[in-house]
Formats: C-alpha cells, sequence, structure tokens
C-alpha cells in the first residue's frame, strides 16, 4: 500500500486574524511542502482567517446567553442532552458537542464558530497552493467526541484533492474471501495521524502527511460523504431522547376509526410477547381474548379486552390496560385500533 | 509536542497460525525495530495467535446458524438492530457491529473472533519484546464502525506501554483560556495513523509508530480505561431500541396507590407540555382539571380527569386519556399514580 508514512509539524504559524491568506502563511512557515503532501490544518485557523467569530461577554450570565445564542443559530437539532452537555447536530450535518464552538486559542471576547462551509475552506485553500505551484492535498481537522468510547480523536471536517474513502468493495483477501469491511474513512484517519504532531497549547495547527499515495484526487468527492443523515442513523438520537419520544408516541397513539392500518400481516409471537409484558399490570377484572378480524378493514388481526368490573371505575381501568397493550403492541411495531363499544375494547392490529 | 512521526509498515509477516510468538515472527520481519517504538498489531494475528477460532461450516444454512451462535456468544447486551446489521457490547465491553467477529483473511471454515483480553495480549506481547531488549509500545487495533459518520477507522482494543490518554486538564491556551477538550484518546488515533500503511488484503498487519513521545509508560493504564460503560453512555441504546422502550415503559407505567412518589416538586410547565401534547387526543368528553394534592402523599401536584359521557364507552375512553396523559408526563420525567374514582381519575405527580 505504502513504504510508510510521515507526519510532519508545522512550526511559527503564528496567530492567525480575519482577511490572513491561509496559503500564504503555510508556505512560509513550511517552505519544505512538496507535491503529494497532505495538510492537515486545524479548523480554528481556517475560521478566524474567514472571521468565523461572534463577540460574547468576558463574564457572568450574559457570556452564558451569548454562547447559548450561538450555540442555538448553529444547530439544526438537538440530538442528547445531560447535565452541560448538549449535542447537536450542526447545519453541516455535523453531530458534535456545543456545536462545535470554542472558546479556547482565541482571546476572552471571542467564541470561534466551525467553518460556515469546511469542504468550501478546504478547496480554496488547495486552489491557492496549486497556483503557488503546490499540488497537495487539504483536509480541514476538528476534535470530536464519540459514542462509546471516552477520550476525543480528530477528524475531517473538509476535504479537497484527496479520495475521504479508501473503498474495498469487490476486493477479496488472499483466502478469496469477499471483503466484510469496505469503507474505511482514510480522511477521518489522516486527520487523526495530524493531531499526534500538533498540540492544544503550543500553537502548532497544521501536520503534514508525507507519502500518503493520493489516488484520483483530481474529481475525488469531499468530506460531506461521511456525514450520515438522521434517517439512516441507528443513532440519530441520545437514549433518553429516544426514550422520551417512545413515551410521546405512547400518548398520542392515533384513536379512532379514522385512523387506517396497513394491512401487513402480524407476527403472533409479537402478539404474545406484547400480551405478557403487560399481564402483571392488567387490572384483575380485565379479560383478554382473541376476536375476528372485520373483513376489510386493514386488521391482520384484532383482540378483544373485556371486564368482569361493570362500575365507571372497571371501565375505567379497562380503557386504561387497553392503551397499556396498545404501547406493548407498538413496541413490537405492531400498529392498533381502538374500538371501544358497550361490552369492551376492540384492538385492530397490523404490521407497521 | 514532537518532530514528527514515522509510519512504517512490516511487511513479511505471513501467515500466523496458534501458538505462533508473535514477538519472534514480528522482529524477525522487522529486525530494525528501536527503543520508542509503537507497534500497531492488528487483532486478527494476536486472536489466531491466540487460536481464538471457531470453525463452521463452508456455506448454507449450517454456517449462518453457526455465525449466530458465536455472535451470541460473544454479546454482553445488544445495542442495536437493523436489517442484517446487529450491533452489540461484547463482554470486553466494546460496541460493535456482529461483536467484531471476522470472516476476513481467514480460511472459509472458520470464523475469527477477538482476542479474549487484548489489554493483556497487548501486555504479554510487549513482555516478550523487553526480554528481546527492545522497550516499544504495543497497541491491538481493529476496525470499527461509528454513529454519525459513514466509513469505519481503526481503533485499539488493548494497549500496553503507552499512556492511553492526553490529558489536557488544567493546562491554559496562550490566551490563558483553561482548555475545553481535555482527554486526547491517542492510543485510538496511533490506531488510525497505523492502519494508513496497513492493507487489508495484502498481509501487512503490523505497522510501527516512530517518534512518538511516550511518557510515564512504566505504569500507563490500558486501553480499558476508553471503555464508556452503559450507564454513562448517551448513546447506550439504538434510537429504534430506545423508542421502543419507551412504548414498552409506557405500557407497564406502575399502577395504583402501592407505588410510592419521589415527593419531588413538578415543573408546572412540563405538566402543561404533556397536557398540551395528549390534548387533542383527548376524548371530546373528557375534562382535565387541576385538584388538590393530598397531604403526606408523596405527591406535589394534583389532575383530576371528569366525562361528560357517563356510559361505559365514555368512563374507558377517559381510562385510556389518563393513561396517555400519563406517558406524556412520564417523557417529561414526571411519575404519576393514577386514582380512579366513581367520578374519574386523579392523577398524582411528582418529579422523577
Amino acid at each position: 500500500m505504502t513504504d510508510g508514512l510521515e507526519i510532519l509539524p508545522v512550526r511559527g504559524i503564528g496567530e492567525i486574524v480575519a482577511g490572513d491568506e491561509l496559503a500564504e502563511v503555510i508556505t512560509a512557515a513550511a517552505p519544505w511542502l512538496a507535491d503529494g503532501d497532505v495538510l492537515v490544518v486545524t479548523s480554528k485557523i481556517v475560521s478566524k482567517a474567514e472571521g468565523r467569530l461572534v463577540e460574547v461577554p468576558v463574564g457572568g450570565p450574559e457570556r452564558d446567553r451569548a454562547r447559548a445564542a450561538a450555540l442555538e443559530s448553529e444547530t439544526a437539532r438537538v440530538v442528547a442532552r445531560r447535565g452541560p452537555t448538549t449535542i447537536v447536530q450542526t447545519h453541516h450535518g455535523f453531530v458534535m458537542a456545543a456545536a462545535g464552538i470554542d472558546a479556547s486559542n482565541v482571546d476572552k471576547s471571542h467564541l470561534v464558530l466551525l467553518p460556515a462551509d469546511p469542504d468550501e475552506s478546504a478547496r480554496r485553500l488547495r486552489d491557492d497552493l496549486v497556483k503557488r505551484g503546490l499540488d497537495v492535498g487539504v483536509i480541514i481537522s476538528d476534535t470530536m467526541g464519540r459514542a462509546w468510547r471516552n477520550g476525543l480523536t480528530d477528524v475531517a471536517l473538509g476535504a479537497a484533492g484527496i479520495e475521504p474513502i479508501r473503498d474495498y468493495r469487490g476486493e477479496t483477501d488472499p483466502y478469496g474471501n469477499e471483503l466484510e469491511i469496505t469503507q474505511m474513512a482514510v480522511i477521518d484517519e489522516l486527520a487523526a495521524a495530524g493531531e499526534l504532531v500538533k498540540g492544544k497549547v503550543d500553537q502548532t495547527p497544521v501536520a503534514v502527511v508525507r507519502g500518503y499515495p493520493r489516488s484520483g484526487i483530481r474529481d475525488a468527492a469531499d468530506a460531506s460523504v461521511l456525514l450520515r443523515d438522521a434517517a439512516s442513523d441507528m443513532f440519530s438520537l441520545g437514549t433518553t431522547e429516544a426514550r422520551a419520544d417512545g413515551l410521546r408516541r405512547a400518548a398520542l397513539l392515533p384513536d379512532g376509526p379514522e385512523a387506517a392500518l396497513p394491512g401487513l400481516p402480524v407476527d403472533p409471537d409479537a402478539v404474545d410477547r406484547a400480551a405478557a409484558a403487560v399481564a402483571d399490570y392488567l387490572s384483575r377484572a380485565t379479560t383478554l381474548a382473541p376476536a375476528e378480524v372485520i373483513p376489510g378493514s386493514g386488521a391482520t388481526a384484532a383482540l378483544h379486552l373485556g371486564t368482569l368490573d361493570k362500575t365507571p371505575v372497571g371501565f375505567m381501568r379497562l380503557g386504561a390496560d387497553a392503551h397499556r397493550l396498545r404501547a406493548a403492541l407498538a413496541a413490537e411495531s405492531i400498529v392498533t385500533l381502538s374500538l371501544p363499544h358497550e361490552d369492551g375494547v376492540r384492538l385492530e392490529l397490523s404490521a407497521s
């Protein structure tokens, strides 16, 4: 694959202010840059050069309010909250604590936002370097937390002139097995490698990876291919938030005959699991029995709940019991219609 | 921080079988290894050397069944499922698709399990190398997916002789700000850097990182410090699974006066949010009113639901409506007692 890589820090970058041309600053600090190198540039200096700063009070509740306002404006949706931590999806699509807004390595009267379009920032920097005769890849990196593992790593927010993914699809190993692991996020690995020689306190915001084979860089995709949209993400919400969403769905289960059923066959085991789950909670007066399916209703199974306690309290308990069962069925991906009548409640069922 | 790193592939490792001594194999292939190097060793060759293989049929439903059995035995808990993908937490504590069980780079009649104790494997390999006069760090790496981002990266399953985390706590940047990003998972970044020179198809399972400053390696922690336990993980379950759990909780809301309330003050805004959420779904006959708190009951607020429809169907609807409201209140972290009586349902409330 390669004979080896060098990961080299670029020293002497100094303070970056709005309007600075990064290509000039970086080539001055690293006159040894060469064709084929991959630059890993900390997003903070890109943000500073692009003026992506907001002025904030240096302390007090005004600072907290200004910070909260900046977070809100950078947020597309809240993913999870716990204590002081808010994890959001930004308008770019990154899932990050505090939308990547940072108060370190900047004077106390400013916060640094992420670059508005890190892929565009990477392209612009690469173009500026190409104009200076340097054909290099550019990665804009930032530090992110992750699910399941402690500690942070650097990943790629933007990229230009380098393939973001090493794709093994269709390749076979020496045993003739088709590879199961197909897509390596190499720009994230390059960003992580770059972080190892950059410092958070000693102003080394740029690293150079030398020796990485860049292929097809003319029409490479950019870092946005690594963004997973919420719909295809199995972890689009925090556990607490998703659980609360489930409770809210239970509160809002559609009622009445106007709600249509999809008419998909119901798994009898799933019905049994749901009924078993709530059995202990059903009031003793409640009776549960299978019932006929009304032809043409869209239901593929039905349950009938009745009560031995024909008092107002007995019927209230029956109504609550039926709703418990509907929630338990919903947890098994079974949708229901609730049809109360004077002898009890008929639940019509369909897979969703 | 450093003058730069080299990431070097170790060629010519060849096939590893149970009982092979990795220290011998690696030093034979890389006689140029030197004190201070960090070895990044693909977990698969560690597993093979340790005989962590299971024999499976080469095809058919028997193979699928054997694979499912292997997955079950490696699984501590299921985190998320979607289609053919099962993400689990292993007995080690890693959250990985298919528990890290892999059928690539092995003959078709075997599956490769993760090493039983990757930190112990790393320590053993490091000790064997120390005996040969080489003072190096060892990382056992594997490829993992992650939430929110497409593509896979290599991370550290085990480590010895290297600090797993670079801890910035208490350090300040040049502006005098205390650093907000405090703990970098450097062994994961080193594993990622190593992957860039290793191949998945050309049998280069070991990389060497040269030039990384290892400090305090004598009593370094191991890779297990990067494991986040489910209780402190904001993403301990898939969104679908957590949502189903919320529905199940709605089905199983504790009933009757025997369930104790914590007696914590309820946020009136949260009650309003819950009531507003279900208002559209309350049957038109249902009425909702605040009520007195029973002294000493543990409740800090109460609601009364009544109905204008004094028929069996009216009371069943009231019972279901009360349960809807209880679920919506639970979504706001408010626990309830449900006390039906002949005029309606009294809900007693407490924060949880």
